[in-house]
């Protein structure tokens, strides 16, 4: 099989990427190690960036999305027993639309079978080859033969554990990386939300997130220790502990039902460096990781997406290598804008076992300074909406 | 003797306490356990935020200051090789008064004699007492006698070292602290400043600093290790190591000359609290030290005696004690918020031994992302002029 861009991975990243090229006439295979309903069965996040959504409506693809999503104009930061809100819409006059992963993944899904995408499913050992040469082309297994596809690139979007950083030499590599003393405990439960806006809560217990992935199911979480075992957390004891962290008027409003996911989630940061390989381009997570407390870590695999196709539709249509020569360059200084704001807010919001009582005093005035000062509120406005492209 | 407030140091802040009260006919002594030339021969800060030139100015000794003082509308972060300008006057209607700290307590000094103010130097084992009870007072040695003053409140304004903090019992007291893994070099040396305004730098081989005193003094800083030793670096050796940190416009500029002054200071953030005990308080060093990146240590001093002279005057005035109750926890709210500042830019600008590459592009990513952002810009600007008393 011949292509013009192979692309490793069908999570949201791959998919988005795929679409926008199919839309701009340019052919494109994605392949996938795991099944469609593997994938759709993955709980992720759910905070899009006007950036983004404006990428699912050039793809054709954020339709249901205006229609379900729900446009947030602020966020609540919860701390000495009271909220404080953020607001997003009257301090940069951008919204933030909350709409889940998954629902994301299966627009983009549906789309892609009506535009007739050609998506591989359940490909054994995917491998790329020859992407430091000229004649790129991908390798894998179905059906006890080894299938091939030529390409004149390659797209991983694979994710952190993908095969696609890993084929890159180790010795072409720089790689960042910073990992928390804490993990999330983090359940699904249907569930209206307590709050009609997120709340991020910094308390002397740890910190916590009300989240949502509509009005109807809401997304919690705690901050909790790396040793923590989810057997030992039932329902009940996790929502006392949340409740715990919470104003009080929360606490009390909070209405409790059976989840049906939970979780521990270690939190980290990683970057590699660089993004781009010859014919190889890491996009999202291959690339890099960042705590899900700003929420950036799909608008992060998003806008490298733009920076991608940017270049690649002018390398098709003008013959111009300009912009994927400086996909890499141009996609990091964003990814590392936003690996700053995620790794700011972890360090402010949660506990650190490390920093005694210095840490938390300093916690306590950039929380204080934050909310009393417009230009502060606004600094944290502009990066949660999200930074422009 | 008797009096009504008993101020020990007459540093800044024990000078411009003492000045305010006696403006405000309020009596008070200032004593001191070294000399007047002791003191003036001091070296320290020298940007003094609008809210202490106003505080001067109350006190009716800032002639001086403004007309030799230098009025600064900007500050320049330079990194990788280039300056970037921190437009303070345009982004928060501020300015700084680079005067140095010496020449504020000279012009204090002047008001105070030439007002019939009272000042005790060379005051041996200078003591407070009683000050949980009604009737505190001072004592001191002099000429062979042990003297006594009777007074309503006693100020402790003798810094960090002072006897005020260390005699109160350490069960009253709880302290935060954090010591950073480096120091400063500095000069002082009588050569024109590099750059009208002052440069902060962050390079790969450490933080660089150039201020001054005046257009004819510079006072120029380099990080360096803590077991440096002062005699290993000659003129010659510190200013090639400066114009390293720098970016080249400014290092071939650098007009360079014999220092007068060379010593390595360590960096520390340190809170005590609370800031008051009984008749006790506390006023500037005394009770918070702050790294000096920030150029908060005087200035946080000059916001303690704002607050303690409001109170002290309220009692005196209306025979209310509502002023000087709230002292410690007014005082305290800005003491954090200072600290805070402090530390982050110290964050931001040095090399830390221990963030390794991670900690590295963090800065890199905050410096580029802050002179970017006029929000960012502002949120650094509106703490560096002072925020509201």
């Amino acid at each position: 099989m011949r292509t013009q861009v192979a692309i490793i991975g069908s999570g949201p990243s791959g998919l988005l990427l795929g679409q926008l090229l199919t839309n701009a006439g340019i052919d494109n295979v994605v392949i996938d190690r795991v099944s469609k309903d593997y994938i759709l069965g993955r709980v992720r996040a759910g905070v899009l960036e006007e950036g983004m959504v404006g990428l699912l409506d050039s793809a054709g693809a954020g339709g249901r999305m205006h229609a379900e999503g729900l446009p947030h104009e602020g966020v609540l930061l919860a701390f000495d027993g009271q909220d404080h809100r953020i607001d997003l819409l009257g301090l940069t006059d951008k919204r933030v639309m909350v709409y889940g992963q998954t629902e994301v993944t299966h627009d983009l899904m549906d789309k892609r079978e009506a535009t007739g995408g050609v998506t591989i499913y359940d490909a054994g050992n995917v491998t790329p080859h020859g992407f430091a040469g000229d004649q790129p082309y991908v390798t894998y297994e179905m059906d006890g033969a080894t299938h091939r596809i030529d390409c004149d690139f390659i797209a991983g979007c694979d994710g952190y554990h993908g095969i696609s950083r890993k084929s890159v030499p180790e010795s072409a590599i720089k790689t960042f990386e910073k990992v928390y003393p804490f993990g999330w405990l983090g359940i699904l439960a249907d569930v209206p939300p307590v709050s009609h806006e997120l709340i991020y809560a910094n308390h002397p217990r740890g910190f916590a997130l009300c989240s949502m992935r509509s009005e109807t199911r809401s997304r919690y979480y705690i901050q909790c220790a790396l040793d923590e075992r989810i057997e030992d957390w039932s329902d009940d004891r996790f929502y006392d502990e949340l409740r715990r962290r919470l104003p009080s008027a929360h606490a009390e409003a909070m209405v409790t039902g059976p989840s049906f996911e939970k979780s521990i989630a270690p939190l980290r940061s990683f970057v590699a460096e660089p993004m781009r390989f010859g014919k190889l381009f890491l996009v999202g997570d291959a690339a890099h990781i960042v705590p899900p407390t700003g929420a950036k870590g799909l608008n992060l695999a998003a806008s490298d997406v733009h920076y991608l196709f940017e270049g690649l539709q002018e390398f098709y249509g003008e013959r111009s290598t300009a912009g994927i020569d400086a996909y890499s360059p141009r996609a990091l200084k964003r990814v590392w804008k936003a690996e700053r704001f995620s790794w700011s807010m972890t360090m402010m919001l949660h506990r650190f076992p490390d920093t005694e009582g210095f840490g938390q005093k300093i916690q306590e005035a950039e929380l204080d300074y934050l909310v009393h000062s417009t230009a502060a509120s606004t600094a944290l406005a502009e990066n949660y909406v999200g930074l422009p492209y």
